[in-house]
């Protein structure tokens, strides 16, 4: 078993409205900011031990598909590395 | 002027409590999971047009550091990429 890192990023689809991000731009702009678009997402973390970086990511898909992610109004990544 | 996004990922620092990431870890393990630990971070991907990449993440820093993170609690770094 080797022990791994598996980075999930929850992002909003395209079309869901996100007012904090929304909030979270207006206020930057306040401070005398520019930008042209600000998007939030969830970020996990998940330290799992696994035979294989291909299992590791497997469980932690699976982990965002029943838990993490809510396929109705999220999109999501999975990227895996050995932990250090 | 190029358009670039920064990816600004917001964690707690190493000691301070995580109490959402500790009720996702155990519905997690509810589910059957087996994890050695779960951190969860905010991310946010800011749309800006710069001279450079050196200026959009220098901009992205200050972001970071006037809004996006409390710098008693949290670590950050920033990713920029010229935007697709």
């Amino acid at each position: 078993m080797t022990a791994y890192t598996a980075t999930v990023t929850v992002r909003l689809k395209r079309g869901v409205l996100d007012p904090e991000a929304e909030t979270t731009k207006r206020a930057l702009e306040r401070l005398g900011f520019e930008l042209q678009g600000l998007r939030s997402a969830d970020h996990f973390e998940v330290d799992v031990d696994a035979d294989s970086a291909a299992d590791a990511e497997e469980r932690a898909d699976e982990m965002a598909q029943r838990l993490l992610a809510n396929p109705t109004i999220h999109d999501y990544d999975v990227v895996v590395e050995e932990a250090e």
